[in-house]
């Protein structure tokens, strides 16, 4: 299907529900909120479905209030999956119109599919596809399309990044979208908490392998009440030392078991070193889960990485 | 002047030196670099001139080994200022012919200027001057102004950015520049030793005024050894914080005086702060020179901080 296609048949429906993914992020939620409100100013009803709407992409989640209405065609945005759908999974498996996703890996059953897995976000397909609509892309749309685009790409710096991607971007400024507030909210605040955390974190960190291997680990108590959305990203922190090139992230997990992440920087096999834990990944991203005290899973891995490196 | 002006300067010329600031960061020397290139691609000779090649950017400073001539034509890029030539002040005030920069408060004297406080980075300026001069943007050239562009916005994260500078680096891009080594380079590095700072920073950040002034410090003794580019950003960390409407970064200087930098969300006046101990700024970024022991510096911070908030 071509994006002119999806145009035709979405102009030729109403009554749409748009789906997101579980723990929702910047990309899903812009994406779905994005096509909402495009599809109303088209005159038809679009409502968004979410499991959760978290409190930092409020510029996004405010700008569509849901309407009471029997759906008759349903959008999965951003969405790999249908078990990515969670809480919703039961009530929309087998039930998506057509899907519209940027993950290489898609396996969303679904008689109309429209998988672009060179976009940086969904977020670029959406904007592709809104103004094959006709739709004015308001300032709202905007923000929701920058702030989709924006956050999958770290701010531009993740290598998915292309020139499509920096000349969305400049279309999306030149309309209007408040970069300067999306950008603090995205990528300049931080929680106490998180600090706390980081602080914690680099306390205890743990160098190796003549300093070419980093670990770090959090632990129930340190993590306690804390959201995934605060203590997302911790592990890049090792990787990010200069000199390192195995960069291990532990966590504890509720049920005894220990989440090991390790990150490389294509030197190093990071999927071969989880490989020896029973795991498996990317060279550059890999993960596995071991269980023990954490010391000995400290112990193991320390081992290991002195034998890898 | 315009650039098609500044374009006709440069071919009727030849034998060109190119000034860039002390402390040289990623604008002055992708400027710098890039129309030496340029230049050198027209026929003519072009020479760099850095007080420092620091090895961050050697990806930029290899592509240019200087020649030896006697200059007929001084160019400076990126310099608001001939003080800040820095060790090279004394050698070429009054001999600089045209003055390029995008620093709205640029002093330099020189008979040919051409200063656009619109540029994100003198780089956007200097790609369009390459593109005027009917220079190939090579694949070099394109990883010196991607440099340029990308550390003057903070990966296009800072205010500063505009839709001119998402457009450049989508051009840039589609040349070919090494993005991704680039940004892991400049934005996904960190010493060890910063790191040990950050966390040292962190163990010691005092929170007053209800949390909403975060305080750090930097003595002697923590920074002893680093160089500018490793402890750089440190003052961006305690504003970073949910709820911190102040955050105060105070770095002990080798003359006794304690250097106190004020960073405001904007709702309050970093400026009027600042003020009160005889220094000045920005509402959003300002600074003062506090004397005592660090116990009574922060003491008079806190109470200052307390009074304002």
């Amino acid at each position: 299907m071509t994006i002119k296609e999806i145009a035709v048949v979405l102009k030729e429906n109403n009554d749409f529900e748009i789906l997101t993914h579980n723990y929702p992020d910047g990309d899903c939620l812009g994406c779905g909120y994005a096509l909402a409100l495009a599809l109303r100013q088209l005159g038809k009803r679009a409502n968004v479905i979410t499991t959760d709407k978290p409190k930092t992409f409020k510029i996004i989640t405010s700008t569509v209030e849901n309407e009471a209405f029997e759906p008759k065609f349903i959008i999965s945005v951003d969405v790999a999956d249908e078990k990515l759908l969670g809480a919703n999974e039961d009530k929309y498996r087998g039930r998506i119109d057509l899907c519209i996703d940027h993950h290489g890996s898609n396996v969303v059953d679904a008689p109309l599919k429209y998988v672009d897995s060179k976009a940086a976000a969904a977020g670029e397909i959406i904007f592709e596809l809104i103004k094959e609509l006709g739709a004015e892309v308001s300032r709202d749309i905007a923000n929701c399309l920058y702030t989709a685009i924006s956050t999958d790409t770290g701010c531009f710096r993740y290598v998915n990044t292309t020139s499509r991607t920096f000349r969305y971007a400049a279309e999306l400024l030149d309309i209007g979208c408040d970069s300067e507030l999306i950008n603090k909210l995205m990528f300049d605040t931080k929680t106490k908490r998180r600090v706390e955390l980081e602080r914690d974190v680099l306390d205890k960190m743990i160098f190796c392998a003549d300093d070419k291997c980093a670990i770090i680990y959090t632990t129930l108590e340190m993590v306690k009440g804390m959201g995934d959305d605060e203590t997302e990203g911790i592990a890049s922190i090792p990787r990010q030392i200069e000199g390192v090139k195995l960069g291990i992230t532990i966590r504890e997990k509720p049920d005894d078991t220990y989440k090991v992440s390790a990150r490389s920087n294509g030197d190093v096999d990071a999927c071969a070193f989880c490989k020896r834990f029973g795991g498996g990944g990317h060279i550059g991203a890999a993960g596995c889960t071991l269980t023990g005290t954490l010391d000995s899973v400290i112990e193991q891995l320390k081992a290991a990485a002195a034998e890898t490196l």
